[in-house]
């Protein structure tokens, strides 16, 4: 099997979109052999500085530029790591996304992302695509529940952390909100305001933050002896139709619930529509919010929520990344960073007269 | 200068994170020989379907993962295109970055994504990081005013599509809204709604949009027939320290501005919690926002804006770049898309009674 000089590679019949110099266009233009070319271009000793401005100035002049897929065949090391996000729209992930990139460039690493929508065989399709383009080390808002097909990966060397959502089916370092204690503080507080028929709505339960935070929910309502009823929790897809839908069930049912926990951002969103919209005459519902988002602050009633700091659980996860590329060693660990509560008046309201107990 | 074949490029000294199986790992386990190896990875025929069975079978067991890095040398090919951002967290790019990936997706190349951070130098750093790594095009938000550093690189072939800012000092193909045209708008409605004493707040005049908002501004005015005072212009970085004194001021002076043109979401954000936060007595203050924002419809009153299409933007650019890619020739075009004006309440209230001419 053969393999193509990366100065040639360009010369292969199968390019299409024009050519470009290559080492030994610069050779010709500077009047030196390729070995010396080669020399300049990184940066190796041997080369007479008349011989090197001659070379640099056939490289401007012919806007030569070195191929980095060669030079990462020659070096192992490509200084650069991957991020595999769940969704570039969804506004959590910016802020972390920005952290992890601030970290990333702090280590002289390019930052490669991509997005996965959910859907586990894409993740597994952009990891290991980027594996194949040597990332060092990769950071990964898991969408599937089986990451087995990481384990060679891993054992070749590429560092792993999983952030947002645990690795399913193997054992590697994960950074995580806790999701379950601010879920539970979240319910204790609505309850601690009086309400007893509290609704939650969450996200698909696969989802491991889902899950969590319906387990937080069932918690805080069993700790205080509250009875839950199946009408009164609804997990699935987070389009605003399917949430609007469930939503209204709830607020509508002949013993409708008095508060909602919303067990996301992009939930909280749609239900503080559907209330906004409700009809004059209706009582007002109390609402609480996993995850902060902007303007939260200046709606009326202010919206309560359960706040997880994004760009810390991206800077956490980038810093404990390039930690293990240093070398560092030991079992994966799992770092859990706590939540917090944010009362702004709808997670305040009480219930209705008529329906305190 | 010589290159080592992928299968043994990971047992080259300076490799510092284990060792990856090679295709003569393979070879061996399989009992067959290497070219057989590299017939069976590449699809290419040959083969008998036992031998293939048992290739895949050691391929399965060791893990073994072909080296895109050597193939993209052969092959001159990567199926990847680059995405430049300004900034990951600013929520307008989210919609952008998602289209641009679906349509990636759809022509089967990987999206590359980084961010210049508003850092021409950044900017330039990652987009040729991006050309070394032989991406077959990019889309980018630039940040910096001279592009001159891509020329070599569209020469050789990268097809590269500027999206929400036009290149510097070189021509290539441009997706724009149309900042001037909404500015324009925005202005014109404040002013059809009784004002004349209207504050412009932007972002750095170096910024094309910014720039071009200001020249909107600064028509609609003299197209009325009205002054503008330099203490109704202040342009600068966007963050919020800035923005609130510069709102503040326009506010508080002695013939205080009635209307504000915020021009973009970054600073309407700002604009509005300066807006809730006056005290009581205070006349309310019309608005306008360049760029929609999430929520907007529901604070009181809600925000009128000049919304563009975030997500069309990046698709017009995708395409484009995927027609140049497919051999669609022709000069440099530059699209620019209609913006939209969204009354909510905000931009339809009146100046106060004193004020009006």
């Amino acid at each position: 099997m053969t393999d193509t000089a990366p100065g040639t590679a360009s010369r292969t019949p199968t390019r299409r979109y024009g050519t470009r110099p290559t080492m030994k266009d610069v050779a010709a233009r500077a009047g030196v052999g390729l070995k010396t070319v080669s020399r300049v271009v990184n940066g190796e000793p041997g080369v007479t500085p008349d011989t090197e401005r001659r070379v640099q100035e056939a490289i401007t002049a012919l806007g030569f530029r070195r191929n980095d897929s060669a030079r990462i065949l020659r070096k192992g090391r490509t200084a650069s790591i991957g991020l595999v996000l769940e969704d570039l729209a969804d506004p959590f992930y910016g802020p972390l996304s920005r952290a992890v990139e601030e970290v990333a460039r702090a280590h002289g690493a390019l930052l490669i992302n991509g997005s996965s929508a959910e859907d586990p065989d894409r993740e597994q399709e952009l990891v290991l695509a980027l594996c194949a383009r040597r990332v060092d080390g990769l950071v990964i808002i898991p969408a599937g529940h089986d990451h087995r097909y990481l384990a060679p990966e891993m054992a070749a060397g590429v560092a792993t952390v999983f952030v947002d959502r645990p690795a399913g089916r193997i054992d590697a370092d994960a950074v995580l909100a806790d999701s379950f204690g601010g879920s539970r503080d979240a319910v204790a507080h609505l309850i601690a305001h009086g309400h007893r028929r509290i609704g939650f709505l969450g996200d698909l339960p696969g989802i491991h933050t889902a899950a969590e935070r319906l387990r937080g929910y069932h918690a805080a309502m069993n700790e205080a002896g509250l009875p839950v009823h199946d009408a009164w929790v609804s997990t699935g897809p987070t389009d605003p139709e399917r949430v609007r839908a469930a939503a209204t069930a709830m607020l509508n049912a002949a013993e409708p619930v008095t508060a909602l926990f919303a067990g996301n951002n992009r939930v909280t969103v749609t239900v503080v529509r559907v209330l906004a919209e409700r009809p004059a005459p209706a009582a007002p519902v109390a609402l609480v919010g996993f995850d902060d988002f902007e303007l939260a602050d200046l709606l009326s009633p202010g919206i309560t929520v359960i706040a997880q700091d994004s760009a810390q659980l991206g800077r956490t996860a980038a810093d404990l990344l390039f930690r293990r590329l240093d070398g560092a060693g030991g079992d994966p660990r799992q770092l859990v960073l706590p939540t917090r509560l944010i009362p702004r008046g709808s997670g305040e309201l009480p219930p209705p007269a008529t329906s305190t107990a």
